[in-house]
């Protein structure tokens, strides 16, 4: 696989930020995701909707990867996210395949992609102060509805 | 935690394995799941939606999960699947500290539950014949999809 370049990274960053934005305007977890094909295609990106949707399982990776759709596979994709993967995304992103993993910051939760590494995953992370800004603001206010979200 | 008796675990079984029955009568993929209370209360059961819904973000043991809609706490709780969990459904159990995983079969497919294992989930593995006929013979039919599901 090519190196992401860091405009690049950054310029996808963008789209999952844009996510997180509207999620958190819908009154819900701030994270959002999106899933690049091989070729910097966008597949599909989504976010949180935990509380949009009552729903705990939509993260905002799997809210990506589901709105990407059935691929046949994933090899060479990138899925750009605000916050670093949970165990379940982290999962998610081993199972099928995906190639690469851009986050935005690991600071606010430090989830699997230590272990995504370990395992063949190429991790690029932005430490995009940003993101902390808006992760930390969110906990801060909201700390039963994230120790929902990730289970603790 | 108290330990889970033999009966209760195949009854548990017998929902996962219907909704796998359903999964298959609707030409999606025979994987069902079923998630119980500390209580053994069914909270919701569900089976894989990939071809129902063109969802690939849709196994058997997530739209249990979503199924049973938001929890303040998954401790005590049981996920009861026809199969061993991906790693994708392997990261959720993990992440929301789901203190159980009853398993039809591992045969056709081994996931991540000694993963789980190995960080305190209890694994029960029925090792059901029923189980492994009906992957053996979804799997032998439907090899392109099944890969599909499994990102291989």
């Amino acid at each position: 696989m090519e190196l992401l370049d860091r405009a690049t990274a950054w310029s996808w960053l963008g789209s999952a930020v844009e996510e997180a934005r509207t999620g958190l305007a819908e009154g819900g977890v701030p994270i959002g995701a999106a899933l690049y094909g091989a070729d910097g295609t966008l597949l599909g990106r989504g976010h949180n909707r935990r509380v949009q949707d009552d729903d705990p399982s939509t993260h905002a990776e799997t809210a990506a990867f589901r709105a990407a759709g059935r691929q046949r596979t994933y090899r060479g994709t990138t899925m750009v996210t605000t916050l670093s993967p949970c165990w379940y995304c982290s999962g998610l992103v081993r199972q099928f395949g995906i190639s690469r993993v851009v986050i935005g910051e690991a600071v606010t939760f430090r989830g699997g992609h230590d272990w995504l590494a370990a395992h063949g995953v190429e991790i690029v992370l932005l430490d995009d102060p940003d993101c902390v800004a808006m992760m930390r603001d969110f906990i801060g206010s909201n700390p039963a509805l994230w120790n929902e979200d990730i289970g603790e």
